[in-house]
């Protein structure tokens, strides 16, 4: 029987302890600063098939040292990372699959069909949050890391598996193991890219920008100046900005069929304290979308250059300029090479699983992968099953047909990157 | 030596002692229902000269048989209405002098250059949240009470002093008095208005609008639709319903010199939930000002009739329309007729003390007043020393000789509406 075959045979035969593991780990509400027990469930599985694993808490301290570390709060006790090698025999090209364990909350659970950590199965879908965002992804990793095991494949190679905390939040989990000197030669991530091959992935910025007003009791409104309407004008702009930003990226291929490649969204507005006053102060908090290729710098410093043009258009903001926070969510872009092997590989390996071609796009959103290519040097590439339209949605799932297949095709992929050493009997 | 010139010394005589006793009043942050402590100053100080002083706590259930009422809380434990009265002794006209305690809050106080709640003098101006609207024009009122008192004026008619709780956020104070039995021939409300006066009273409702959105991962934001943008064209209807509503009272000479006779001020606007998630909900919060001779049912229709028309500038709204919701502030306009014997003796008493003639108009606010005439039945004027263009505003001040001057106008009024009944020697 060929490899492929057993592969196939393997992660077939094994579906239903597979969706058990994973109906536990989405049991587990892993929001952040609440991951330990679901990383507990993911360190003792890494050990029982036999791998390195460590498990540590994040360090304050040392992720502070970082330029890339947003931080969200100074403590990470009940948050540790895990990460499990699989040692290679010889010299291989290395790999990490790298995935976060956090989840975003899950909202007004009323708005849920289940409960939002049932994981319960209905048509060949598992629902719950973090089953597509992306705690699907990380089985889909695990079961291919678990089937090269079960086939007694040695690679040349280490697969290295890092399950994280915090990307939803900022990122200090992946940037914490590259401090901890994981590192290999390319990572797959895989994201909610719905079986897409993103090998570039947009950064992402979270902005608050204050806009000033002068208040005045309202009854008598024209003494004052709304920030509220000020706020309009930047938000104008803010939304001009995004079109000019795109207009580049509109004939990318990777983006081309993405309506807006690389949106700002503004996602709140927020002024005034008191019905009958003038509202002198408004905040706009948004995301900030940052292309592959182009510095976080290099884009705030589009967006600092928006905020100085604004006195051109309104001689207000001369005297009250609006100012910008940037906090949170803090991603660089991140990505390889086109032509990258393992893109190839991941092509191929596709093509033979699936016997059609993959689509190859740039990520919509930001990943942990800006991080391993700006702060790690390390390119990455997303592929994942998740429904890319279910992430942080009401109802969240993951279709397990589409897990058990990126599954099959990152064994493979596995093992033509790393190379088999020997095949135990 | 007569009557006008005793009271003019008299005043002047007693000028450090209502100083120092309006600072310890606005050094009392009465914002609502933390009313207790100024309130408590201000009845020791009717008792002290020698009125029929009358403290009780609203009781809401009194309140809601009130058409007039719009429930904040339904508790006034720390809010008690005061009402101290000087009898007269005939049967002459009575007056109301009616004042609200509540100030409403000082907002950032870094703003302030000195401590909101300071009260301090510097160049002729009293400092500190509240002095201008309205404590300062209370203590106009009281230092006329207090003269007619000093100068041993026994009246005809009563004079009842109604120092009030919540009238900056929904006048539970003045209803609670009216249906406590308190009622007068005529009222005067010296609320800022810069020693014009308002013999019309704008109603003044509050409102809040809710605009719906779908909601999206912002880096897809294009799948969702933003509440935000869609609540900008609210904003916009609204302020073009001002426009129209406004367009008619600008001939009208009480209202001429006003930019904006009925305001609308949106004073907060508020959408999203996460920077990186499209608005699903926004609500705007306005006041919105009741034309003199409208009715608060008239003014509420065309503010439906313009949320109704939405749906013809944007399919959107035929689907998700925009609701609003009434509370908070709902004062009907109130107001005297043209040709009432106060309006002229106020007038006479002006042109007296400030040799000049007064300026008359419309207020450009709510006030009690609405409540005194529509729920009482009590004509209503506006006439008080406060800078109108201070109220609700960082560095609020009152300037201590118009206070002063508003005193002696008051006190020759109260005089000759109320009549002398004898002189004690």
């Amino acid at each position: 029987m060929d490899l492929h075959k057993k592969i196939k045979e393997n992660i077939s035969n094994k579906k239903d302890e597979y969706v058990q593991f994973l109906q536990k780990v989405i049991q587990q509400p892993s929001t952040t600063g609440n991951e330990l027990e679901a990383q507990t469930l993911v360190a003792d599985r890494l050990r029982e098939k036999g791998l390195d694993v460590d498990v540590w808490i994040p360090d304050y301290d040392e992720l502070t040292k970082s330029k890339y570390f947003n931080p969200r709060r100074d403590n990470y006790e009940n948050s540790p990372n895990v990460v499990g090698v699989l040692k290679g025999k010889e010299a291989g090209r290395s790999l990490i699959l790298n995935g976060h364990i956090d989840v975003v909350p899950a909202g007004d659970k009323s708005l849920w069909t289940n409960d939002p950590y049932s994981g319960e199965v209905i048509d060949g879908k598992l629902y719950g949050r973090g089953t597509t965002d992306m705690k699907g992804g990380n089985m889909a990793t695990l079961i291919a890391l678990e089937t090269v095991i079960d086939l007694g494949v040695e690679l040349k190679g280490d697969v290295i598996y890092e399950s994280v905390i915090e990307e939803e939040t900022g990122g200090a989990g992946t940037l914490a193991a590259i401090q901890r000197g994981y590192k290999a030669d390319v990572a797959i991530i895989p994201e909610p890219s719905e079986m897409r091959i993103f090998p570039k992935q947009q950064g992402s910025l979270w902005f608050k920008v204050t806009v000033k007003g002068i208040s005045a009791h309202g009854g008598t409104r024209y003494e004052g100046v709304s920030a509220l309407e000020k706020g309009w004008i930047v938000f104008r702009e803010i939304m001009d900005l995004e079109e000019k930003r795109n207009e580049p990226l509109r004939k990318d291929p990777l983006y081309k069929d993405n309506p807006i490649p690389i949106p700002i969204n503004i996602g709140q507005f927020n002024g005034g304290i008191f019905p009958s006053s003038v509202a002198e102060e408004a905040t706009i908090q948004g995301r900030y979308g940052v292309a592959p290729g182009e510095t976080i710098e290099e884009a705030k410093e589009e967006f600092l250059a928006m905020l100085d043009n604004l006195k051109k258009i309104d001689d207000w903001f001369e005297t009250y300029p609006a100012t910008v926070e940037w906090g949170g969510i803090h991603l660089p872009p991140g990505g390889c090479e086109l032509d990258h092997p393992m893109l190839e590989i991941l092509k191929k390996k596709f093509v033979e699983v699936e016997q059609e071609e993959p689509i190859i796009a740039g990520s919509t959103w930001g990943t942990d992968g800006g991080l391993l290519t700006e702060a790690g040097g390390i390119p990455s590439i997303v592929f994942g099953p998740g429904t890319t339209s279910m992430a942080h949605f009401t109802d969240e799932y993951v279709e397990l047909d589409k897990l058990f297949k990126t599954a099959e095709i990152i064994t493979l992929a596995i093992i033509e990157w790393c190379e088999i050493a020997s095949i135990k009997k």
